[in-house]
């Protein structure tokens, strides 16, 4: 885990007894000097109160560190909320030093329970006494909800020849869907990048990585993505040439730790993603995978191992998309299942079972009808989905 | 069961080895003279052969036999599958002496296999012999696929001082979701009312009864609702009152039928009513109450007899449509849970998940925002569902 290090930012991850369970739960980010920063957050018109106060606080392009709960998500809490998060970011910005509005704060758990700040607050001294270059582990920990393991990515890319490391933090594991983002996610990098220039990028890498998948449909109220920036490998990114460069590593980070997001989901047994192609336009080639990802009567047939592409044929005709069922093929993998909308019998069938066995795979529907395309990512739904969260709160 | 009558209707349900369990998977509906018709299909833009066949028959607003079977949904099979269920309405026309034009055809079941249609050319003679205006139950059970029992629904209303009957049967008991209908479902009548009316009370019907109902999200690719008069009450809906009396027993009956194929759904242990009033406008409350009623986190929720108002505020924040979350108010039951946008505490929780442990209530949303309103019909999502559909075809 040594290699998971990017100069100038500090980890760490303690447990402060918002988790019933008594595991880690804060974790801070502590950058060593002022970052350039940037931030996506949920479209979802419920917002939490952590989101509202550190996306008020990230207009100005800037942030140092970021304190993060889990076990309470401090959302429908009312002003107490509001008065709550902001005050976090008071007293770990007095503790490190620093303005209250270079502390962004991010919380995920449960909805509707006031935020019992004072246990958040006891901690401060050791997370920042524990704060290290190579505890990035512990801090993803510390975020995590219903994830079974911790998600860190980190990847080193090169401009004008010198080197940058691009690192990412995510936890999922459910309220998962493309409609803006995971629950939380942070980047590191120790390149030198302009907030406004960060933001676009971080969009990019959105649209293409977190924005892609879905686990249940639900999109939460506490989704947060946010980069920061530091600078110290001197490597400057400006021209055309460095922000592709960088963009790639971005987008490559992101995507790892989405598709990381979806493998770790709630019950997941599967991996799944669903490439829509030759679509009358964009639009309808995403309604149209949107869809598929979303059946719940796809993904438990993929829970199944069962072929039953009827399914998929049948929420690709609900999508309100442009399609003609008898010109549509369908893939499991490589196997062609359906030519022209109708299936192609028990021996193909059987092969794409095999396919289905596997614990990733891709389903193309080619709908032959334009220029259109969308891949999408998604997961099968399982008993175990039903049992996590039938039981959440208990 | 002798109430459950309609003059002159005959029903039949015989076994025709479609189901691999041998129970009986083909009905009839046989009227002793010809009717007017009416027929609402799926929006799907995958129709299943039987649903494109009838939809073109009963353009006439004519009809006087229906031909169902179960076990086989004869969608996605191509060219093949629309001469079979022409082939269907050809057989029994002549076994009956009828017009192919005259008899309606559906099918529900696995998608994408062919029909084996000699199957049911070989039982023809005996649902003819065995119909009887007493078996309407026996045509209910063959026409079945994960439903646990038939559903027949029959009411008497009057007008001019005479007596008429409606009567219904309807079959889910997945795929299910408010984009027109259930899977099947037949109406029969012995009031006197020309096909054009018919089809506009038929229209109304469903949309404040199938249409409000959603069970897994997902529309079929083969709902039919197909409405037969025969006029044998001597009855005659013409003017505006008569339309009325009509039209609210039509209502009753779809409406008593959708709600029984909620509480028979796959899994379902918990049949919830979605109220959303005061939205900005009834798109609005449509977009909100529907986006309750399909997530998966509120619904496995229920299944929890969790009282997790959290989750039903942020399902209604993703709605895309306007909401001041420190404005609304939600009540489960009787119970208001949430003030404002804050919850109301752990003994209102309380309260709260006593009303969840009863097998059917009421989840409210007030907005107060404008005139805004819709109530729509759910379910809670179990480890069954889940079961039944991973096994669905083995």
């Amino acid at each position: 885990m040594t290699n998971d290090i990017c100069q100038g930012f500090k980890f760490a991850g303690v447990a402060a007894g918002l988790k019933k369970n008594g595991k880690p739960d804060v974790g801070l980010i502590l950058a060593e000097s002022e970052c350039t920063a940037a931030g996506l957050f949920t479209n979802n018109a419920v917002k939490a109160a952590p989101v509202l106060v550190s996306a008020e606080y990230l207009q100005k392009g800037a942030c140092q560190a970021v304190i993060v709960n889990a076990g309470n998500a401090n959302c429908c809490t009312g002003e107490a909320g509001m008065q709550n998060a902001r005050h976090t970011t008071a007293f770990v910005g007095q503790a490190l030093g620093l303005a209250a509005d270079l502390v962004a704060v991010s919380s995920t758990g449960v909805i509707g329970l006031p935020l019992p700040v004072e246990k958040i607050e006891a901690v401060v001294p050791q997370l920042i006494s524990q704060a290290a270059e190579g505890a990035v582990w512990e801090f993803a920990a510390a975020i995590m909800t219903t994830d079974t393991v911790p998600k860190v990515i980190t990847r080193r890319g090169s401009f004008n020849g010198r080197e940058f490391t691009v690192m990412g933090v995510a936890k999922g594991a459910g309220m998962i869907r493309p409609d803006m983002a995971t629950m939380l996610s942070y980047i590191m990098t120790d390149a030198a990048i302009d907030a406004a220039k960060l933001k676009k990028l971080l969009k990019v890498a959105a649209d293409r990585s977190y924005n892609t998948i879905t686990i249940d449909g639900d999109t939460s109220t506490n989704d947060t993505l946010i980069a920061l920036a530091n600078g110290l490998s001197g490597v400057e990114i400006t021209d055309e040439a460095g922000l592709q460069a960088f963009g790639g590593v971005l987008n490559e980070v992101c995507l790892a730790l989405a598709r990381w997001l979806v493998k770790d989901g709630e019950g997941v047994t599967k991996v799944v993603n669903v490439l829509v192609k030759n679509a009358a336009n964009d639009a309808d080639a995403f309604k149209i995978a949107d869809t598929i990802c979303q059946s719940n009567l796809v993904k438990t047939a993929f829970f199944g191992e069962d072929a039953n592409w009827g399914r998929i044929l049948a929420a690709a005709g609900r999508a309100h998309a442009a399609i003609e069922p008898y010109k549509t093929d369908i893939y499991i993998g490589a196997v062609k299942m359906v030519e022209n909308g109708v299936g192609q019998g028990r021996e193909v069938e059987a092969e794409a079972t095999r396919v289905l066995k596997t614990p990733e795979f891709t389903v193309t529907v080619d709908l032959k009808l334009g220029p259109g395309r969308c891949e999408l990512i998604t997961c099968d739904f399982s008993i175990d989905y039903v049992k996590i969260n039938a039981d959440y709160r208990s």
